[in-house]
């Protein structure tokens, strides 16, 4: 247990939140910054919400040094309405898209995309469960020069892989869902033709999507289009079209600060490869777990891990959660444990949990 | 000013909430009845969630008596992707719908399910800017018995105007957006097809959209509708297909939770029924102040209201502001005054803008 009885939340999503950003969020919510309303009050064409979601976007441009030719957007409907929404807006010359599959994500994006258009599954890691990334030479040939994207899920929350690296695409737009990985590492947003995330796990409470993407690639929707899913109506609205997720913007915007005071993205990432190594470290030094990924894939932020019985990883979760360590219970896919680790988890959090790591292997062993 | 230095806040919308609802959010931020993180923090997955999402939806149906054979949906992208929900799932026999544009929002309803089907508009008061609801024999006629359904805007939130009672639909459903007047007056649920709202009205924060719907209407999207617009999809999910907005779904409850407190439903429509005519009754005494809006028609939650002259209208507003009375500026597209007075409005905010509109009243006729 830490502070204020809080826990240690190893949930994936949502998630644990930055301290810092739940408490101003508290001392604020009967009246922000003298404007007698709470933000949740404010009608968003006011001057004061106006401000908060400038400055939000405007410090996550700063964090992610997003160019000056891609546009952010704050949306709703969480990474699944973007599973519809990046084919309905980017199949527009040969309707035909690219996908690399290794996760239930990435397997439901296609499913989605294949409703609107043609999509090549050109690479998959559903052979073993998932459990590791497929190597670009096995897809390379297969990739289609001609196509409108190519996509893929950056991190697996679920699984516990990541990639390390981006495929060569060339002129073909990569677009990626990094949900469970943005602001947790750097990436360079040149890389990417569209970024998109749901707040949930790094950013703030669900009910808020971003969207980063390039503004060539917007304007290329069918005519009949729900403005609600046309990328170009909610940009040239400034996410303004309707009334946006306003406390969930300003909620993202507290997040953003508190990164910023860390040290930005790059501070993060190097305290996240910290948190992983230690709980990596523990696992494959350890008798009793094992983590079924394969080493040059594992995730950062959601390691798996599993101690080879049903039962016992049922006791861990069980006893974990006695202690103060929570939701550590892997995905009902494919059970296990997994111990989502985002950015807002400190250290000792890691710590408190190799601890009892140690305790429970010891009590298997005796 | 009121209690903690806050406003009276009329803005339509995002719009203010009960200061019970706020204190208790407030003081629950850090950790949720023992749970040791906030709301926003659960696993939509986890038990904790699960029964605040249980005991909101429960609320919801006892006070507006919603029968079984509804489902009640929590929802996102507001009203303005209801517009392309609808006509999406709606539209399952004939492929045309009735609408009756009573103003901004009906209309743009109507240009959304366009780009869906075929929409005929059957009534408009857009001949008088919106300033009355068309009187039922006007279109009685015009109705299509074979219409898949008939929308109507209960309750138009720029203009100030709403319906008093429903047209005779006859075995078409009728479809409401009830965003701006949900649970301010009662309503038979018997009576809909499908009612929307918007939460940020009577409800909550943005970003969480209320839909109840009949089942028997649910099931005839097209096989290739995204996911995220099924209706089915989400109804058979309970709202779970993907992370909902669950902290808007936390706050909704606190609100249900503090309506059901003041006597629920009929109770709160005499108290708004009294706060509207406090205001009315004030418009139509005053020698300078009056309501474009036809008496029959007028709203009990977004009065309208003008000095005649333009220059007066905004030293009105801006003095105002000065005395804590915020946000009474007419929407952009009509200017004027609009107060919106919805459930969370106490009469003591009617009643300091009575007295200011007096005041003002006397010091622009000495």
């Amino acid at each position: 247990m830490n502070f204020a009885n809080r826990v240690y939340n190893f949930s994936a999503g949502p998630s644990t939140l930055p301290l810092p950003v739940l408490e101003e969020a508290a001392k604020d919510m009967l009246n922000h910054k003298g404007s007698g309303m709470s933000v949740m009050e404010m009608s968003h064409r006011s001057k004061a919400f106006q401000d908060i979601k400038d400055e939000t976007e405007r410090d996550l441009r700063e964090l992610m040094k997003i160019p000056e030719t891609y546009k952010v957007l704050f949306l709703q409907g969480g990474a699944y309405l973007q599973f519809a929404m990046v084919p309905i807006n980017l199949l527009r010359n040969s309707k035909k898209a690219d996908y690399i599959v290794t996760g239930n994500w990435a397997k439901n994006a296609a499913k989605e995309a294949a409703k609107i258009g043609e999509v090549n599954i050109v690479a998959s890691s559903e052979d073993k469960t998932f459990t590791y990334i497929p190597l670009e030479e096995s897809y390379r040939e297969k990739l289609d020069r001609e196509a409108d994207y190519l996509h893929l899920t950056y991190n697996n929350t679920i699984f516990g892989t990541r990639f390390t690296a981006l495929p060569e695409a060339g002129k073909v737009p990569i677009v990626a869902d990094l949900s469970s990985c943005i602001l947790s590492q750097e990436f360079d947003v040149n890389d990417f033709g569209l970024i998109y995330a749901g707040a949930q796990k790094n950013i703030g409470p669900a009910g808020l999507t971003i969207v980063i993407v390039k503004e060539d690639l917007l304007g290329f929707a069918p005519e009949n289009t729900p403005s609600m899913l046309n990328y170009k109506t909610l940009s040239d609205a400034d996410s303004m079209f309707n009334t946006p997720p306003c406390y969930s913007i300003y909620m993202a915007g507290l997040t953003f600060k508190w990164l910023k005071g860390l040290g930005g993205v790059k501070a993060m990432e190097e305290q996240n490869v910290a948190k992983a190594k230690l709980l990596y470290d523990a696992i494959d030094s350890s008798k009793l777990f094992s983590c079924p990924v394969a080493e040059k894939d594992r995730s950062i932020m959601n390691p798996v891990f599993v101690t080879g019985k049903e039962d016992w990883d049922k006791e861990f979760v069980k006893g974990a959660a006695e202690e103060g360590l929570v939701n550590l219970a892997g995905h009902r896919m494919i059970g296990g444990m997994r111990a989502s680790i985002y950015n807002a988890m400190p250290i000792e959090g890691v710590e408190a949990l190799v601890d009892y790591m140690r305790k429970f292997e010891k009590s298997r062993t005796i």
